[in-house]
């Protein structure tokens, strides 16, 4: 058996989302649209696409086919995306570039930014209560409600939105590492573990092989936030395609700042293994959670 | 039988809807959040509430029981409010005053206004699709499904995000007749449409009277844009609990603005006229329903 290559496996996925990206917004936006322009220009520009790598990875490491999973895959690109348009604005974060490129407000405008991304999040529940990708033809009623039922919470006012809101409303003053851990589980982590459950769950697998992607989830979203805050004090601008030392100058808690910058890489280390550990009971299906898993951890970008 | 008696009727629809969106939030929000007190302050701060009313007088019209098109209404409610939330922002349309009080960014901040709205549109997908509303359990997640397709497609880029694009683009520039009743169709009347449908098919009615509805629903979008476009010249803010002569300032092009105000109140009738044609077919049950077509080009707020 060739050893698994994440690069290449990456790759291929990424391929596979932002194709499916496009053929979305050529099916959905109006032809000439400033907001349908604005949601392109943000949602073809790059990232990691991580979020649904994830729940592809997640799916196929349960069994079932990663075309399954797509729409959903698409969907959470698409709340991602919103997320960060909107943490961009100024009146948020205020940031000029995102994935390389200028930021939503700053290529187009405050106003239009805004749309774009409520845009995205109703386009995401669009997505998943259609049958817009071939394979979403598999599922039944019941199963796409239970997807956008875990989406749905997992975006909203007891996750990503105020994990959001806790992330402003602590600028400049200093968190517990309890605090901060709780409003990255909820600014981040409930996302990527929904991810992975849709993934997992789109499959067909078992409730108890749920919660052992459950426990990957957190672990891998707690594993990228620390990555994160240390890549924001000792990253490379140019790899990141953002700027670094944010976080010092808005005086944010981070995990470096509350534990310094070498128990920060040790924990991630931890996290890391603690993700992996909570797929031992996967077959070599599972490789590619795995794989992505320690890259989360060491990545430059 | 007793004459339709609109006002108790509205008075008795607005206080259900008042208090499921009340126990919504006290059952959804995190204790002590800021953002889920932003969405309380401008969910509870009144309104018309007239597209979760539609949505309770289709499903009665239509022979349902009202209760069952609770969750519906509610998530209505939620989305129309979350786009006046974001419609208020500064880099949007800058207004101070809502429903009578501060608008979302004036009493709290830009960045909580923001999240505000996300937090309401992503809430509105989580009751659609959950069984928070006892009545809920009677519906199939098929029902569901298409509940939440109607309604994410009508708040979504092929709906009202791209008609409040429109009118933010239109700002300052003469638009044809045309072109400002495609703008309206898509950043009203098409969710007060969906609002009607949802009540007709959460009541289990036929495709032509699904029909019926969506005839009414435009006629009745449109009179009550007509008649948004005549109280804002001629209209009193003290009643309306907003500024006046707000369009005539931004140079919008409005329906008096292109008619004149006398031909504005004619076309306004006729609308209503049509809205009421439309559902002749149905019996008694549709009083409200007529009843609401008059109100929206009567009212005074």
């Amino acid at each position: 058996m060739n050893p698994f290559d994440l690069k290449d496996y990456l790759v291929q996925r990424r391929v596979r989302i932002e194709d499916s990206l496009k053929a979305l917004l050529n099916d959905r936006t109006v032809p000439n649209s400033r907001v349908g322009e604005a949601i392109r220009y943000s949602l073809l520009a790059g990232g990691k696409r991580l979020r649904p790598i994830l729940c592809l990875a997640a799916c196929e490491a349960a069994g079932g086919d990663a075309n399954d999973a797509l729409a959903a895959a698409c969907a959470l690109e698409l709340i991602h995306t919103y997320s960060l348009i909107h943490d961009d604005l100024p009146a948020m974060d205020d940031d000029a570039l995102r994935r390389g490129v200028a930021t939503c407000h700053t290529k187009f405008d405050e106003a239009t930014a805004i749309m774009a991304g409520d845009g995205m999040l109703t386009l995401a529940f669009e997505v998943l209560s259609d049958t817009w990708v071939e394979s979403q033809n598999r599922f039944g009623p019941s199963e796409k409600i239970a997807v956008i039922h875990r989406v749905a919470s997992a975006a909203g006012i007891r996750g990503m939105v105020e994990g959001q809101m806790r992330d402003i409303a602590a600028e400049g003053s200093a968190l517990s590492l309890e605090d901060l851990t709780e409003l990255h589980r909820l600014k981040t982590g409930v996302l990527i573990e929904a991810a992975v459950w849709c993934g997992g769950f789109l499959a067909g697998a078992q409730d108890h092989l749920l919660d052992e992607l459950g426990r990957y989830g957190r672990s891998v979203g707690l594993a990228f936030q620390v990555t994160d805050d240390i890549l924001n004090v000792a990253g490379d601008p140019e790899k990141l395609g953002k700027s670094v030392g944010t976080d010092a100058k808005r005086k944010k808690s981070t995990y470096p700042s509350l534990l310094g910058l070498s128990s920060s890489k040790t924990w991630a280390r931890e996290l890391v293994k603690e993700a992996i550990d909570a797929v031992s009971g996967f077959d070599h299906r599972a490789e590619p959670l795995r794989a992505i898993a320690r890259y989360v951890a060491d990545r430059q970008r």
